[in-house]
């Protein structure tokens, strides 16, 4: 990894607080040796060096400008991830209840504290990690997994090398570029030159050959898998967990979509025994309560994880959430805990089966066309493959032909490309109207 | 600045993805070397730069530890800038309706755009922006202006350098030393060594003498200053504004205590002309609607801030924003906009006003005790003067005699020794017994 000043197109002279200013050459003189740069600091190279724009606002440019130009298009959008159905009312009562209660004298509360109100805490580590022993000063509440990945890319070395699944979810390729961790973006095999991509296709069961896989520091990991929905065996978690452990990486663990597991995977990367000296876990209530729009996640450091001197990473994370964060929203946090009720988690178990109905209807819709579709049962995403063919062009001829919004599959990583995902997340009647369009148009 | 790799004290073999595992030494046989380490990853050397804990954890801690030793003690917290007062039915009842709302068919939203709801941000430039051209595009919501300030660290190029007013709000500084743009902690001067400090004393009215202040890339200017209570004057930010155009330098500029100004100092730095170019502005719903738990803020970023190669900083900071974050919550979301409709803000400067009059009892309290005392007329923060005194030892005898918890001025900068904090949040009866208190014992 080369040296950041290196690196730095752009060179200003830094100032040391220890001495006077005069003695520094100042911005002017400095302007009139370098005449073609305006005044202002450099732009972090870094930033300069990210593709394109974060793929979800892109979708939702191109859907956005397919409406613009067909204004009568009743368009239906099976590309960002979004939930639909309403939060059942236990929940929204609990958030009613609290933001009522803030009015008052007695109910009102400032500042929580930034790791989570300490009954949340407990009640994740309860009923979401029964069987792996996680306790509750180890589950960091937080605004959700997005947040939570950036976080720990502050929290990492500055030189640590990254490993992401291809496909994967886009914003831990894309964090790690803004922390300069990825290297030059290479055009001709669409992949930056520092990370490393652990192909997850059909030929391997969407689990990457792990003898072959170089080292790195830091492995993201997400199962149920965005976006082909595939779910790791407890044996290839297994497998994944010896890997970090024979190699001192750290696996962080994304589990957002545990919820829509239907068969014996593990719900989290703890019931593997032994990961807790080698993971980090990042989940979230958007998908499996409807949090999309309301934001509540949480992010389990194990105690037993350790930096290689001995320092336990729980310590560093906590300082960080404390000078980065300053806790979730307290009404959020209030709907979060009714989630985690008897009678929460059984509503959501309802909303939770609509969607997964939603993806049935859309892999027997794939599949009646013909083609072969992966995921759809153990997560709310259904990968279609559309064998050597440009995933931004399928995209685009569903979107011109049937006016459906999908998401292409190279949007997440040079592995997806010949594929698109198809979100299970919609209303029952827009998801028959859907089917009913692509069969008739594809 | 030193190359990150140099500085690492343990480096770990790199993987390459372009070459086969195997060509690598693996973690056991480096460990073979390194009989001292632990599996694991290297902790970050800038995580290890960090000194203490975060400063507002820690005063918890010791008003903890005090309430457990001294059962019977009636503990007045003046420590934590914590809001005290309900929040006006106005707002919360927006919170309410749109929590309902969630729970049915039609009102049922998810993810939002990740700069915020359009209208919200239109409120914001219009409502308290109204005098400096602000425009809606340049607004972006987020949960908190602690969370903006790593936002925007993570936005800056990996060298860049940072000023700060001394004394200052600490997370500007944790969040440089945690991003790697401090230097080594220096001891004997409390100082980071790459971090300028812009003393802000009774001695130059709490402006620094810029005329003497080294360039850095970044000025963080904090306006009511935290914890001085001291707001900027016009004349005095013109110049600031000016030093930043000299030097190509950025401002990030905090002003999440402008509800509080009286006088006529500039409730933010667009009101000076030329600003746009040189200035980005945090700022918080925290203390002026009582969201410190409810969790809201906003950055603005104007178009016409450039790097030095001519690109919008709006721009990247856009990318980042959608990249490492999800939006703000839909209902703190409707929340704020409540806050800025005309009855909100009616509604709100009363309660601005309550904390002011607590902020005056407090002056006076300190002032006939003979002591010199700054702020509390701009800002809900009195600052007051043991000169001489070791500030964690006047924190820990005026919680010792009086039961009332403070903030010593040393956990703000080098600059805050020899004063304490006291904050003005509070019930009016406990701000009038902590002032009977403190006449009587101190």
């Amino acid at each position: 990894m080369p040296c950041q000043m290196m690196a730095a197109s752009i060179c200003i002279p830094r100032a040391v607080s220890a001495q006077p200013a005069t003695t520094f050459p100042s911005w002017k003189s400095f302007r009139e040796r370098r005449t073609d740069l305006q005044p202002g600091i450099p732009r972090s190279v870094h930033m300069e060096n990210l593709q394109n724009e974060y793929l979800f606002p892109e979708i939702f440019m191109r859907e956005s400008e397919h409406a613009r130009k067909n204004p009568h298009a009743k368009v239906i959008k099976l590309g960002i991830g979004d939930t639909t159905e309403p939060i059942p009312n236990i929940i929204t009562s609990a958030m009613v209840e609290k933001a009522h209660a803030l009015s008052t004298v007695d109910g009102y509360t400032g500042y929580g504290l930034e790791q989570g109100n300490w009954e949340l805490r407990k009640a994740i580590a309860e009923r979401l990690y029964r069987n792996s022993g996680v306790k509750e000063n180890e589950v960091f509440v937080s605004d959700g997994a997005q947040c939570d990945i950036s976080r720990i890319q502050m929290l990492l070395a500055s030189n640590s090398t990254v490993a992401v699944q291809d496909p994967t979810f886009p914003a831990y390729v894309d964090s790690s570029v803004i922390m300069g961790r990825a290297g030059r973006f290479q055009a001709e095999t669409q992949k930056y030159r520092n990370i490393v991509y652990m192909k997850c296709v059909p030929e391997n069961n969407f689990f990457p050959d792990l003898s072959s896989t170089p080292r790195a520091d830091v492995i993201f990991f997400c199962s149920p898998n965005n976006p082909t929905g595939n779910a790791a065996t407890r044996q290839q978690l297994k497998q994944l967990v010896d890997f970090a452990k024979e190699n001192g990486s750290i696996i962080i663990y994304d589990s957002a979509y545990a919820a829509f597991i239907s068969d014996e995977s593990p719900r989290s990367i703890f019931e593997i025994p032994g990961a807790k000296e080698v993971a980090i876990e990042i989940s979230s209530f958007s998908k499996f309560a409807g949090f999309t729009g309301v934001r509540l996640g949480w992010t389990v450091v194990p105690e037993q994880l350790l930096y290689s001197n001995g320092y336990p990473v729980i310590k560093d994370y906590n300082r960080l959430v404390c000078t980065s964060f300053n806790g979730a929203s307290n009404i959020v946090q209030a709907g979060g805990l009714a989630c985690l009720s008897d009678e929460g988690l059984k509503a959501l178990r309802k909303t939770v089966n609509y969607y997964k109905e939603n993806a049935k209807i859309l892999v027997d819709t794939f599949e009646s066309l013909g083609l072969k579709v992966y995921g759809g049962k153990n997560a709310p995403y259904v990968w279609v493959h559309f064998p050597g063919r440009d995933s931004w062009d399928v995209f685009n001829k569903i979107l011109q032909r049937t006016d459906i919004v999908t998401v292409p599959g190279i949007g997440f990583g040079p592995g997806g490309e010949g594929f698109i995902r198809v979100s299970a997340f919609g209303r029952r009647d827009k998801i028959l109207e859907a089917s009913t369009r692509l069969r008739n148009f594809l």
